[in-house]
């Protein structure tokens, strides 16, 4: 059916809206403010708290499977990257390059399949201190450059939220982590100002990734 | 941690939400009214559009699996059979003795794992014409008997749903089975009054279902 697109976001307790009073975060009011004339968009939130994105990869083809139909338009939206970032025991939960392979791998599977993608940076997570931001900073570099090779869309979020006070402040008052309803609607925002909307219009498929790529590092 | 509740909400488009212009559906409506004194929910929607009871069986354990935590308090809340009632070719996409088979082998495995479990009745499809509410509506007495069987709480809603003015309407004036944000408010507003925060304060286990009723009819 024309006009019948079907959107999965996968990632972890950003993209699943946790800390958000009305329980739909980012993910439900982008696609509140989407528009598809004479269509419509459903929209499956396959976020989970804590996942890296070392457990996304490995369920990702599982659930997005069973949420699509042959005949729709099929996209996904990823986000990862805040909890790889976190240091456990010493060292960091996955390392910079195995993320960025994950997410080359991820988008090398999007372009085999023909389904449009659309990546979002990783949220900053406050509690964790000026280490953890100065991480995801220096991965977003290295996360645009595989969309970019990829010909997919990248949304950058960390910075702008970093020093969004009202993001800055829902954090603090709530797990240290997440916002409540007003930082979600900033996220939105981001996403919307970044593009969303062209890219549900047209997405175009974007250069095919190399095959051969898929298992060395990402850039 | 003591307050950390996981619930996870498998089914169908209802479930989904599908049709809410607001993108967050009963559940996250229900969601949102629901109190933790010093704790938290976090929600998982693990509904799909078109899911009959036997594909939300054959995905349950795996997908629930990956969202609960050990040390919190996990739960799950199951709602599917309007699909299941639709006719395709002749006959039904799901016999009802089938219907109550798979719910009682989910809660039969909810049993087994100390899982607190909730049983919200199948929506009625507008559409689908008054044979399909008869079908539903006997389903209801079946679906029912099993839950009382397994010490579950069930919330009926077909027949409320079908007598529902705004139901109805924004059903009719969508795609004639989904309502949008009134329909889906009245849905939340009947499983709250049907002791959803007595549920959530203190949900009981319920007497496990003999294992050896699994695999025969249900009732």
């Amino acid at each position: 059916m024309a006009g019948d697109i079907r959107v999965c976001f996968i990632g972890d307790s950003f993209v699943q809206g946790v800390g958000d009073p009305e329980y739909r975060g980012w993910v439900g009011r982008v696609l509140q403010a989407t528009r598809v004339p004479g269509g419509e968009v459903t929209g499956f939130n396959l976020g989970i708290r804590r996942n890296t994105s070392d457990e996304v990869l490995a369920r990702c083809w599982e659930e997005v499977s069973r949420r699509l139909s042959p005949g729709a338009d099929n996209r996904l939206v990823v986000s990862f990257g805040s909890n790889d970032a976190v240091e456990e025991d010493g060292s960091v939960r996955v390392a910079p390059e195995r993320t960025l392979d994950n997410l080359t791998q991820l988008l090398t599977e999007c372009a085999r399949r023909g389904m449009p993608a659309l990546v979002v940076g990783p949220p900053p997570v406050c509690s964790a201190g000026p280490a953890h931001l100065e991480r995801l900073l220096s991965l977003n570099h290295r996360l645009e450059a595989v969309c970019t090779r990829a010909g997919v869309p990248w949304v950058p979020v960390t910075e702008a939220l970093a020093q969004d006070r009202v993001w800055r402040a829902e954090a603090e008052s709530g797990d240290g982590a997440h916002p409540g309803a007003g930082g979600y609607t900033g996220l939105a925002a981001l996403v919307l100002a970044a593009g969303w909307q062209r890219w549900i219009s047209a997405p175009g498929h974007g250069p095919a990734v190399t095959p051969g790529a898929a298992g060395s590092p990402a850039v």
